[in-house]
């Protein structure tokens, strides 16, 4: 790893990110301050060891604005009084928060907007970790007047933190996160919500699929209508593409020949090959080994240990539901060049393996 | 389990699940009789064991259609030589196939449309399995006209075969499965193709939540193509439901207060609640533990062994990916009562539990 980033930092808000990152950077030796206008949470952030409380007077050399999307953009503003210190921050629309800065008079030599893709549904300095963003990607993103070394600090400040650094300009990352986090939320918050019009029967025979497709509908409302409101254009264009699309499946349905349907279905297909993580590439196309265990406690484990046995490393599980309840059929993603080893190796061991 | 279906039953087609279903019966006892067009799919049925093949003059009382879906109805049709035979089949959508079979001069009143809501992305005999069916959900659809007796027995058959009968009408079933099922397809497969225009950076920070979203967008087409065909009024009337909701998300998004966006993502949030199997009542509403593992062979295995000595039993395990690789993030679903003794007793064991 590289040197870690020049300090000290100080780091505005100290809930579940911005304590995160003091203790990433307090990993790495990196002096860090802390501020937060609620007495016990910045008190909580102290203890956890992330930081120094913040004294008027204490000069910095980066500020980490880590609040809320909707007052980012006027804190980052008010931290230019931190003279000649680098203002990024964490909030996942970039545009929005770096104009409002803009506007407020902030030197945009000095912004380099920030966005580590990690979190968790838990919030506050008690939930946060120094590990938080290890292996993650951290979007930076400066404007046209950034000062390139000031750049290079916040990728310091990513690195530091064990993410790894994605540079785009803002619009770039805002329209990205659109297509990829967005628009999927009100889609799936869309499909979710159709299901309160239905009967329990209808429902009950509901299967993975649907499951899969609405998990993210459990999202926190208050917070995603703060995101969708900062990224609104972006998202609706998003929409607006995907409604067009809808539109031209929907006149297939009701009196085309089925070219329309059959063309997105394959569309669907090779989009689907570009998500990352599941058969974006040759390194990550696992290949699955399904299983049949009894539903008891014990039973995946021993299964688990045998694939540890073969020395097999399993790189995900899915555990099949039925009627709401785990029907013990399980399936084991793993690396191709392994995928024979395991097949075998389990039914060897008396595993009930499928074809 | 009540007394097997009355057989002998004649399945035609022995695919995947027209051998499943012979499997299924065989292990219950009841005389089975396969036909194939294809005669090396049905040589391959009857070495599995699913049946005897069928020969001219067998007397059958149950006629199972195990074909696609495109020539179900027509072959239900054909099947009434069968004299005073039951006639049922197992496709997944049931208005068309059962009017195609009746205007090709099928008695309805030996007509019980059926529809197992089991299946892999597999085919052919060699994928079959005699509990393929065991605890899933087997839709039937009587007609109007359907004898209550022959009515009886499809749930007989359904009931031997392992799964749990839901009685519903044909055009019910077509809008339940339309709702849960179809127009998640369209939807998941529309999502997945917007990503064809993305550039590559773009698709890179994408996260869990469009993994989750796209998954089923990797479904053949060609099979897909057919079932939306045969169901296609019913997913239009879905599709055009969730285009005027969607409409709605973007004008609000275009110049709105977030009014509508707020109600969309709390009306998701309830919508969520109601899908079986996750949070759906109070015995299926799962607490998740999270974790850290090493991501190596058999590190995976030690925390659910684990969780067994600890005697707690693992409904559902999510890994989490970051960048196309496991993170080491694992949360573990488990019954509300037991999370506590479980979190409790693996940091006690040493390992990293997150709060």
């Amino acid at each position: 790893m590289s040197a870690p980033v020049a300090g000290p930092v100080l780091i505005v808000g100290s809930g579940l990110l911005g304590t995160s990152v003091g203790l990433a950077l307090r990993r790495a030796g990196v002096d860090v301050f802390l501020s937060d206008t609620d007495e016990r949470v910045l008190t909580e952030a102290v203890a956890r060891g992330a930081g120094e409380e913040w004294a008027e007077g204490v000069v910095v050399s980066l500020v980490v604005v880590a609040v809320p999307p909707t007052s980012a953009g006027a804190v980052m503003a008010a931290a230019t009084t931190h003279e000649d210190a680098t203002i990024t921050d964490v909030t996942s629309v970039k545009s929005a928060t770096l104009e409002t800065a803009r506007s407020l008079g902030a030197d945009a030599n000095r912004l380099v907007g920030g966005h580590p893709m990690a979190g968790r549904e838990t919030s506050g300095p008690g939930a946060a970790r120094h590990d938080l963003f290890d292996d993650r990607p951290w979007v930076i993103t400066p404007l046209p007047e950034s000062d390139p070394d000031r750049v290079q600090q916040v990728v310091d400040l990513a690195m530091t933190c064990g993410a790894v650094p994605f540079l785009m300009d803002p619009q770039e990352h805002d329209r990205a996160v659109a297509l990829t986090s967005h628009a999927p939320q009100v889609i799936s918050s869309l499909l979710a919500a159709r299901l309160l019009d239905a009967d329990d029967q209808s429902v009950s025979v509901s299967g993975q699929g649907l499951r899969d497709m609405t998990r993210i509908a459990e999202s926190d409302p208050g917070l995603w209508q703060e995101i969708l409101a900062a990224n609104a254009d972006s998202v609706a264009d998003v929409l607006d593409a995907f409604a067009l699309d809808l539109h031209g499946v929907v006149e297939d349905l009701r009196g085309g020949e089925g070219r329309v349907v059959e063309q997105t279905l394959a569309r669907g297909n090779a989009g689907r090959d570009r998500v990352p993580g599941k058969h974006g590439d040759a390194a990550t196309a696992y290949d699955v080994v399904t299983a049949i265990v009894k539903d008891e406690p014990g039973e995946l484990a021993s299964l688990f240990v045998a694939a540890g046995k073969l020395g097999v490393n399993l790189e995900d599980v899915r555990i099949d539901h039925v009627l709401g309840r785990p029907s013990g059929l399980i399936e084991l993603s793993v690396r191709p060049d392994v995928s024979e080893r395991l097949r075998v190796g389990l039914a060897e061991l008396g595993f009930d393996v499928r074809a």
